[in-house]
C-alpha cells in the first residue's frame, strides 16, 4: 500500500525565499538550484514570472532561470500567475508551469478578490499555451485543509477544484495545507477523496510544518499511497500568517522520514543537510529543520556526554 | 483501532528541567505543576529523588513535592533511580515511582557502567518496595528505537526489557525513543512486538523530535492503538546527545494532533499554551512547540495578512 519510491518537489528557492524580505542575491539562488539539482531532488520550484512589484523577491526569475545548469531528467518549475508570467516561462525555457488556486472560498475573495471558479477559469489562456507549447502543467490548491479567514474547508471543495485543475489540463495537481493546521486523519479524508476524481499517482501533498503535524500527515498520506511530496530545505519561507512560526516542512526531515521507512527519494540526505546550512546562512536565519540541526550538530560534534 | 481516548502524561517539570543547567527556582516548579494538573494533565512527572551531586535541579524534589497541591485523581510521579530515592519518594507521598532502564547494551555500559540485565535487577528492591506501600510503578525504557552509541537495537531487545520490568511488577511500561530518531514503520513494529509480551493498554509511546519524527511516530503508535504518550509542555529540556537540537516532543503539538483526530485527552489547549509561554519565560528559552507558538502568535496578533 505504502509506495516504495517517491518523488521530492523541492519548493525552497520559490515558495520559501518568496517570503524573505531581504533581497537573496541571484547567485544564490542559482546555487540553490544547483546544489538541490545536484544532491538529487528530481523537481524543483526554481522562481516566479510575477509581477516585481508584487514580489520584488522574485524580480530576477528570467536571471535564476538563464544562470542555473540544466540537470537532464530535472524539472525546473515556474510559478505564473498570468499570460505575462507564462511568456517569461516560455523564454526562460521552464519546464513546467505552475498555476494555483484555493480550496477556500474566503481565501480566494481575500487574497485575490474574485470567487474559486473564477480564479480557476483565469488560468485558461496559461493552461492552454503550455500544453501547446509542450511544457508540463502542474495546479496547487491551496488551503485544501484549512483557512485563515473561514478556518474550515470542505472536502467537497478541494474535489471540486480538483476537477477544475484537471479539466483544464493539469499533468499534476497539489493538495497543499497552507497553514499546516491539517492532522492526518483529515489529510486521509482529503487524500481518498482526490484520487477518487485524479490519478493518484499525479497528486503531490504540500504540508505545512506550522502545527508540527507536517511528518504526521505526511505518514498519513503515504498511507493513502500519495508518491509525491513537496518539502523546503532547511524549512525556508516561513508562515506568512504567523510571524515567527514554521511554515513549509523542511525537505531533511521529510527525506529521513523516507529513508527511514525504506522509501526511495534517490535525494542524499548528507548533501542535503549542507545545503540547509549553506541557505540559512545565506540568509542569516536559523534552519527550522529539526533532522538537518541533529545531522549537522553530531557531524560537527559527535555524540555529546550522557546527561 | 485508533483509540478514542488517549492518557497524556506530561514529563516536562522532570525529564524536561532536569537538562536545564541553571537552576529553576521551587516556586517555579510547584507552579508548573500545578498548572499541569490544572489545565487536565492527569499524570504529571513532577520530580526526580536523585543524588544532588549528578542532578542538581532536581536537588529540591522534597519541597517540590510538599509544595504542589494535590488534585484528586492526578497522578504525581517521581523518578527513584535506588531505595535512597525511594524512602524520598514514599515521604514525599509520590503517587508512581519510575524506573528505568535502556533497551542498549552499549548505552546501558556507558551510562551506568552495567548490563542490561543487571541495571534492570537492580531496581528489583525499589519495585518491591514500592509494591509493599501500594504505589504505582513505572518502568521507563531508553533508547528502544535507537541508541547515540551502537546505533540499532534490537526489538528483541526491547522486548526483553519489557519482560524483565512486567517481571519486576511494573504497572506501566515506557518505550523510549531517547535521541529521536525512529520512524513510523519502526515505532509500529516494536509497539506491537512490546504488546505481544504486554497489555497494550499500559504500554506507553515517548517520543523525542529531534529528527523531526515525533508526531509522525505517535501517529504509527496509535494505529497499534497505544493510548498513553509522554510529551513535555513547549519541548522542555533539548536533547543531550546534540545541543541545539529538539528533545522531547511538546504536548501542545501532541494535544493539537489529538484534537485534530478527535482523540480525547482530557487537556485544554488553551491552558497549555498558556503555560507553555509561562515556562519559556521563566527558563528565557524560546519554546519548541510549534502549535504553541502558532497559536500564541495568533492570539496576539491575530492572522497575518496575506503574502
Amino acid at each position: 500500500m505504502i509506495p516504495s519510491k517517491v518523488k521530492i518537489v523541492e519548493v525552497g528557492p520559490r515558495d520559501g525565499l518568496q517570503n524573505e524580505k531581504q533581497f537573496v542575491p541571484t547567485e544564490t539562488k542559482i546555487e540553490l538550484v544547483n546544489r538541490l539539482a545536484s544532491a538529487g531532488i528530481v523537481n524543483v520550484e526554481s522562481t516566479s514570472f510575477v509581477s516585481p512589484k508584487w514580489v520584488p523577491q522574485m524580480s530576477d526569475a528570467a536571471a535564476v532561470m538563464a544562470g542555473i545548469q540544466r540537470r537532464p531528467g530535472t524539472i525546473y518549475s515556474v510559478l505564473t500567475p498570468n499570460m505575462r508570467g507564462f511568456e517569461g516561462a516560455l523564454e526562460s525555457k521552464a519546464d513546467e508551469i505552475v498555476i494555483f488556486g484555493a480550496a477556500s472560498e474566503a481565501f480566494s475573495q481575500k487574497n485575490i478578490n474574485c470567487s474559486i471558479a473564477e480564479s480557476i477559469a483565469r488560468f485558461e489562456p496559461v493552461a492552454k499555451a503550455a500544453k501547446d507549447a509542450g511544457m508540463r502543467l502542474r495546479g496547487s490548491i491551496s488551503c485544501a485543509l484549512g483557512c485563515p479567514y473561514q478556518g474550515e474547508v470542505s472536502i467537497e471543495s478541494v474535489v471540486d477544484v480538483v476537477e477544475r485543475m484537471k479539466a483544464l489540463g493539469c499533468d499534476e495537481i497539489d493538495i497543499a495545507d497552507t497553514i499546516g493546521t491539517g492532522t492526518p486523519k483529515r489529510t486521509r479524508e482529503v487524500m481518498a477523496a482526490a484520487q477518487s476524481v485524479f490519478p493518484r499517482e499525479r497528486l503531490s501533498g504540500h504540508f505545512h510544518d506550522t502545527y508540527g503535524q507536517a511528518i504526521g500527515n505526511i505518514y498519513a498520506a503515504l498511507l493513502e499511497g500519495i508518491e509525491i511530496y513537496h518539502a523546503s530545505v532547511a524549512g525556508l519561507g516561513g508562515c506568512p500568517y504567523a510571524k515567527g512560526a514554521t511554515g513549509n516542512v523542511a525537505t531533511e526531515d521529510v527525506v529521513y522520514l523516507m529513508n527511514g521507512l525504506g522509501i526511495e527519494t534517490g535525494v542524499d540526505l548528507d548533501q542535503l543537510v549542507e545545503i540547509g546550512d549553506f541557505i540559512s546562512r545565506a540568509i542569516d536565519k536559523p534552519s527550522s529543520s529539526r533532522a538537518g540541526k541533529a545531522i549537522f550538530t553530531k557531524k560537527r560534534d559527535g555524540v555529546a556526554a550522557c546527561a
